[in-house]
Parts: structure tokens; sequence; C-alpha cells
């Protein structure tokens, strides 16, 4: 078990680094620096999993395809990612990112959303570049799959800041799913596996159940995503300690809590959220950490989180099933337990 | 010249209600709607010159072609304004628009900062549209044309915010000229007349010539917009009085000012923008305005202005001088006297 993780560290590095080598040639240092280039570089150069190409590029591999023929789209993901997440922040009010102040402390809300904005016009590069690789016809196809995901994407964020401006609490857990599989799993997992997969496959992959393996892989790895948030310490996920509760994100967590949580804790929750975020206390953030605990909330979302990733590695067979043996195949059934068992 | 301004007024009217029409086939009622789908029509429907939409269906009929198949990329260069115009509002703090609250004073900074996300996320669908219409080969170059635009655009954006991020005030017009060549031309007239002769000459056009007039003629717009911003009334213009000495925006007159004041009055400009904007006084805006009259500094703009529109009209000549006489044509030489006489 060490052993294969070993190797699917060492494939996924494999990734990362090819991903991040190809990345630099579209953000190449020039003016205006200060702030632009520069900051967009920060927020792409930087130290990261590459997680979003890594699929994208093993899926192309896993069905026959050459890494390089999916190189421009994995890095249209990841500049993409770079972008969503700057504006995330910024929505979110979020202070930290990946153990540094968010861009717009650092620089301001302005600079920052521009930066955001000038890497989500600087995505679109890699995928005009499609055609001369791949062909007008494949380059089209690729620029629709991001067109799609990206039109899921801000519909998902536009249900989940909704939820936040309304103050809404009476939701499910299907709500939470049809929001994640929106504003995360379109562009997280589902996106940089079927271009990949298209591209690899020559058009001839399974794009419906590739999107299955993709909602259940994404869906697994948002709930991980909410746990340790709830779990970690400041320093060890470089994010704000318990940060989804003092930003009100309706997690599956949050969610298990005001579905079951009495009355009178009800209230504590309710008094905690109607307020202006500035005016919220760690106080009462880890008031409400401590229910969540009380109720079961974090129990119920790790078991649901599990029963995702089970459903993934079902998905998975059904999508890469006829996928001969490679190193690309073996690191795409190991992506599920990594999504799992990850801690930062 | 009241007659043609009335043939003037009637071809904008007629080009505005077929981009309008088009784009309203793009901005579907759907869900979900109350925090995505319908600010983004409010954004897009509501009223409006479509002068970039006009432009672009102007300079394709002018050379030849058929004002349908420049209709996607006219609707493109529409959508992509009002995702500027939103992010521009939330960068600029500023807090109204078109007469009405701007959309992150309505409905929050995150909603409106997604919307415009998605608004420029949905410009990319008619441009892939373009396929069908007009082939692979021509698509990909309207693609790219936009491509360059918004990197101009996002580049501009980010050299003004740097001026305003650090103070800086020795600026001089040609200064000034390059970061509007960038921000606001590149965009708001070169691309959608490139675009447009493009189209109509089936790549015969001179894009060079259509770019000098679009910069020139972009030039003139937008040293009107901001001579409008020191003369109007705030009910007569739908924007803040005064909104642009507020921002702290390098303007023309207000590079002049400084580039002119004595020492004096330098520490009166100066005092007012070292403040934080909430801290600027309506009367420290009035008093900078009315040193603007004292040194020159608005009829500086307006002459500057003036001689940007005599040299829109010379490079009128060499961009569409060999175009058969159309009403299109007709329309295209009457935008330079009508972006410099416009009141709102």
């Amino acid at each position: 078990m060490s052993d294969m993780s070993g190797d699917f560290d060492a494939v996924l590095d494999g990734y990362s680094r090819a991903a991040r080598d190809a990345l630099a040639g579209y953000v190449s240092a020039r003016e205006p620096s200060r702030y632009l280039y520069e900051p967009m570089r920060r927020c792409t150069l930087g130290p990261g999993k590459s997680l979003r190409p890594a699929l994208c590029l093993a899926a192309c591999e896993a069905f026959g395809g050459s890494r390089g023929d999916a190189m421009a789209s994995a890095v249209g993901v990841e500049l993409l990612h770079a972008a969503f997440l700057i504006h995330d922040d910024i929505e979110d009010g979020s202070e930290r990112r990946r153990g540094r102040p968010a861009l717009h402390i650092e620089l301001g809300t302005a600079i920052a959303l521009n930066t955001g904005d000038a890497l989500a016009v600087l995505a679109q590069r890699p995928l005009l570049d499609n055609v001369d690789r791949l062909g007008s016809r494949m380059a089209r196809t690729v620029l629709t799959e991001f067109q799609v995901a990206m039109e899921r994407t801000v519909e998902g964020q536009a249900v989940e800041l909704g939820w936040r401006h309304d103050q809404v609490v009476d939701l499910t857990p299907p709500d939470y799913l049809d929001m994640i599989l929106h504003k995360t799993c379109a562009y997280t997992t589902i996106l940089p596996l079927r271009v990949g997969a298209l591209i690899g496959s020559w058009g001839d992959a399974d794009l419906e159940a590739i999107a299955r393996f993709g909602f259940a892989l994404g869906a697994a790895f948002q709930i991980r995503d909410d746990v340790l948030d709830l779990v970690s310490s400041d320093t060890s996920y470089g994010k704000n300690a318990l940060g989804d509760i003092w930003e009100g994100k309706r997690t599956l967590a949050l969610i298990h809590l005001m579905r079951t949580v009495s009355d009178e804790d009800r209230q504590t929750v309710m008094e905690f959220f109607t307020r202006p975020s500035v005016a919220r206390s760690g106080g009462g953030a880890r008031r409400i950490r401590v229910l969540m605990d009380s109720y079961g909330s974090v129990d119920f979302a790790c078991d649901y989180g599990s029963r995702m990733a089970a459903e993934a590695v079902a998905a998975f067979d059904e999508a890469f099933g006829d996928c001969p043996p490679s190193p690309a195949f073996v690191f795409l059934r190991g992506v599920v337990p990594f999504m799992i068992e990850r801690v930062a």
C-alpha cells in the first residue's frame, strides 16, 4: 500500500511538473509586471498539486493518447482554476490561501479582481493553440467542453452565493450535491477527465461514463475539502481556521446540523449567521463547530464522502474499464483513495 | 446637418435593435435566475446605445459583408463590455451605472463579481457559434482577435489600477493615451471594427489601418467620456457627479492639472487623493474641479479630444476609403462627430 502511494505521488509529481513547465510558457514575465503578470505568476507557478492538469493528462494517456496532445488543455484548466480561486476568495471574504494572505488582502480587491480576469482570459490561449496540434474540429470540441464547464461553474457559484445572500438554511444533501456538481465538479474533475479522454480516444470514449466518474470523484474531493476545513488547524491547511463556518458556507456538515439541531441550538447557529461576517466572533464559530460534533454532523459528512468515493470506484470501472493497463490507468484508479486520505 | 444626424441616429438604432434581439437569444431567462440570469439580462438588455455592436456590424457591411455574418461577434463584444462594466464598477468603487445603483451596490460584491464572470464566459458562446456560419478558419481568427483585445484590456486596467494603488501622479498625456489604448480602445473600437472588417472583407481589409482609426476614435470617445464626467450633472449622465475625481482616475484633465498646478494647489489635490476614498469629501472633489477650470485643464482635455477626433477623420479615409458608398459607410464616417458631440 505504501509502495502504491509512493508510485502515485511520483506519477502525480511527473504530471505536475510537466504541466507547470508548459504553463510557465503562457505566463511569462512581462509588463505590466507588478500588478498583473507577477501576481499571475505567483498564483499559478507557486507550490501546488496541479491535480486538475494531472487528471487531464492521465485520462488522455489512459485512452492511448500522447501526453503532449492534452497538455494545452491541461494548462487551460489550471489557469481557469487559478482565476476562480482569486475571485472565490474575494466573494467569500477569505483572508488566506495556500498559507499566505489571499491576493485581495495583499494587493486590494481591485487589482486581485483584475488579475483573476486576466487568468481567465489567458486560459483561452492554450485552447486556441489546440488548433495547430489537434485540428479545428477537436479544438472546437475542447473549447465547447470548457464553455459548458465554465457556465456550470458560475451557475453553481450563483446558487451558493444566493443561499448566503438570502440566509437560506433549510437545505438537503441533494441541494448540496447539485450545487457542487456545478460549482466544483464541472471544472475540477469532469472537465479535465472528459477533455483528456476525448483527446486520447479521438472522440471514442464514453464521455457520459467519464462524467459520472468525475462527478463522484469531485464530490468526494469537495466533501473531503469541507471536512478538512473543520478538522485542520490553520498552519497545516493554509486557509483560515474554521474558514467555512466563518464564511457561512453551506457544507454538508452545516446542512446536517440545521436538519437535526434542537430549537435552542438552532438559535445559536442562526444568531451567528445573521450577523454580517465582520461581526462574527471566533467563539461563535467554535460553538458551531462543537455543535457539529454533538450532533454527529462531521461524521455524517465523512460518511457521505466515503459513499461518494465508493461510487467513484464503481464509476471508474465503467469509465476506464476498457482501457489497457498503463501507469496512467493505475494513477487514475489511485486518485479516489488519494482524495479521501489526503490531509491537505 | 440635422438630417444627417437624424439618419445617423436611425441607423444606430437599427444596429442596436438587431444586436439586442440576437443578444437576447444568448441570455434567455433560466435558472439560477435571481442571482445570475436576471441580473445578466438587466445588464445587457436594458437601455443602451450598443455602440460596439454597431461598429462591428457597420464595418462588416461597409466591406460588402452581410450583417448576419458579423452578428454573433457583435453580440460577443457587447457581452464582454457588460462583463467589464460590472467588474470596473467594483474595482473603481462606482456607486451608479446608467442612472441606477451599480450591480455590486444592489446585490453585493460577491454576486456582482460572479455575474460579471458569467457574462465574460457567455461572451465566448457566440464566438464558438461563428464556426457554423463562417467556417473554422475565420471563426478561429475572430477568437484570436477577441483574445488579443481581452488581454490588452486587462493589461490597461492593471496599469490604471497600479497608478491609483501607488498614488502615481507624475504622468504625461502619452502615458494616458497608452493606458486607454489598452483599457478602452482595444475592445471598444479596435476589436469590433477589425472583426467586422475582417468578416465583411473575408480577410482582405487593411486591419492595421482599421486599428489606427479605432484607436483615434476610441481615444476621442474616452476623452469625451472623461470630460462629460466633469461637466455633467448626476441626473443627465447616470453616474456619480464628479465620479472620476472621487475615484482618483488619472484623466487627461487631472494629468494636466498636476503638471501645471502651483505647489500650494498641488498640496490641496494630493491631500484629497492620499485619503482613502471613503474619507474623501464632496467639497474636496469640487475644489479640484474648480482648480481644473482655473488651470485650463478641462479645456486642455477638450482640445486634446478634438485633435484625436481630427486624427480619426483622417484615419477613416485610410481605413475605409476604398469601400463603396453605403449606409454603413456613411454611418461609420458619422461616428466621429457623434462621439465628440454626444452629451451622455
